[in-house]
């Protein structure tokens, strides 16, 4: 697995860079220590657009007063099943897991939690915040909004972000359902990728700034916008479109966040729109004990049962097995814990920059 | 709009129709009401596929004791914010309408209600049952797990239904967001359309029972799958079949209901599975109320700003713009209202049968 031309490294070292980075521009201990946690899980996952790869643009937000690293987080409104919390504009890397540990708190007590975050950035990956639950015996749920590149179905213009769902499921002898997904037909990454290796975008990904088809991954410079998942009407795109809005709606309208075209950039060279509707990007996060609906005993046979009945399913090529979703991610865990993390060329003198910048250490790679 | 050849009926008519289908299957009075009003709000929304067309594939289901026309609906677990139902057989028409009433009440006590149901049968439409919620000053969410007719990426086998989601999110001066729609490329319902017309379908649709593209509409006889949305893995089916798979999940696992390949088919010509692997088919319902979040006037001023936003979403084609979910449901209900409901010349056939059996009348088509 390992290629030579490669530099992977430890989850451990790249977990202690991130979180000494945090430290660097004023996170408290537990904050640092979230935030790592959360950013490098997307890193050992195999999820690498959404890892340690962002961190210099985290802080570039912070070095704009976009990002608070010594953040008051408050709930602002609450029911024995809901929170709204104020996240006075803390990364989201630490809002997510302080919202969803509410979320579990309360399902604890009445069987299902649901928290809307406002004043927000982006979270990480959606997955890490939805596996929290696991632990619990708990179904876990986590959205996010983000800023605009998605035109909904009939329309050119950029209303939605990717806006993810995740959805992890425990079970007993297999391992747990996480699904995580963009809810377009393909997440920003997927172009970043084309950029890098120069190739063109499939057919149905994007659309020029007129409406018309493009496989340029270049176009969203040009104003092109990313497609809903199902790509046009006749593929169920109004499906998509949908999705991303009830992310939205429930990440920022019922948190007070910004929304649709309101929504900030998570880039620091672009400003945020100067007429805003909210509060930064809003979150949505849910817990359900499962023992609220039936035994959980019964509940995670079943599950069981469930993954290996669909493990099972015939495949279409038999070298290629039908997958149940987080299988992935799971297996690039297991191999990236093994043998380290590839990180990028360009990535790597980036963080380079960066350590040097924040007068921290950058870690050796794995000889 | 009223074009001559059609066979046109008043609501209140089929209404009243459909009641005494019910009640001359031994429903009593109050669930009559409920089944009628669930099922000919297919008609009046335009979803024709799931509304009195199939008013006697429910009797033939009742004719071999699939359908119990007299359930004792339990409440079998519950939490302050959730409950599980046993549906005893009922009409899904029925239980539906018990189950949401439910969730409503545990939001009015503690923000949000869940509620799982086993034990029962087809439902009607989503939407009905989320849009329950949206008088209480609630979001509504509503799914259900079907009969096997899609195959998950990479495989051949039929493993999931269309199994739809529904969200209703309420407004202030806009009318409601109503999102209601099959997690596959297509519904069963097109297909139905194309056989009746002869037409072929799009690429995407359909595959082959070896996994091969097809456009036959017919094909699901002889063993094809429909595909997730998404269509194929580089547009996002993945996608697509991680949101049949949580709707299942939620649906069934959670209730004790069948769950995937063991989901019975709504047919009354094709059997149960001999290994059942729990009771009827199962649904999900969630209602949120939206003062657990934040004051509802906010809440609704932001949803109205946001349904605006997006109706003046710049279109690709000036003659084509942007819809809000479930604006096409509205103005179908707001022209059926004015010139009545058309139904198809083979469903009006098909119904006369079914009131002579019954021995009921069968209404008048408008002159």
């Amino acid at each position: 697995m390992l290629i030579k031309s490669e530099n992977r490294f430890h989850y451990h070292d790249l977990l202690k860079f991130a979180h000494n980075a945090f430290i660097a521009i004023g996170c408290n201990n537990q904050d640092a220590v979230n935030a790592s946690k959360v950013l490098i899980s997307a890193d050992i996952r195999g999820v690498d657009s959404h890892g340690v790869a962002r961190l210099s643009g985290y802080v570039r937000l912070w070095k704009k007063n976009r990002i608070n690293s010594s953040p008051k987080i408050k709930t602002i409104h609450e029911t024995l099943s809901t929170a709204t919390i104020d996240a006075d504009g803390a990364l989201g890397l630490v809002s997510g897991p302080h919202a969803m540990q509410i979320a579990i708190n309360k399902a604890s007590q009445v069987g299902t939690g649901w928290v809307a975050v406002k004043g927000s950035n982006h979270f990480g990956i959606a997955g890490y915040h939805a596996m929290m639950a696991l632990e619990h015996n708990m179904i876990g749920i986590a959205m996010t909004n983000a800023s605009p590149l998605v035109a909904p179905t009939y329309s050119t213009s950029r209303m939605l972000g990717t806006n993810p769902m995740a959805f992890a499921i425990p079970a007993k002898q297999q391992p747990a359902f996480v699904a995580d997904f963009a809810t377009t037909t393909a997440a920003n990454g997927k172009l970043e990728i084309l950029q890098r290796t120069g190739k063109l975008a499939p057919d149905g990904w994007i659309q020029n700034a007129d409406g018309s088809s493009t496989n340029d991954p270049f176009s969203l410079k040009e104003g092109a916008a990313l497609l809903p998942l199902g790509s046009d009407r006749n593929h169920g795109s109004h499906k998509g479109y949908c999705l991303a809005a009830v992310v939205d709606i429930f990440s920022a309208v019922l948190s007070g966040a910004n929304y649709g075209p309101w929504v900030p950039p998570f880039v620091a060279f672009l400003d945020p729109p100067s007429d805003p509707v909210g509060d930064g990007i809003g979150h949505f996060f849910g817990a359900m004990r499962i023992d609220a609906f039936r035994p959980a005993d019964d509940f995670l046979y079943h599950m069981d049962n469930w993954i290996s009945a669909f493990r099972n399913a015939t495949a279409i090529d038999e070298n290629h097995a039908v997958q149940i979703p987080g299988d992935q991610e799971r297996l690039a865990e297991i191999e990236r814990n093994q043998h380290g993390i590839p990180i990028n060329e360009n990535v790597i003198a980036d963080l380079k920059e960066l350590a040097a910048s924040l007068k921290i250490e950058f870690p050796e790679k794995i000889k």
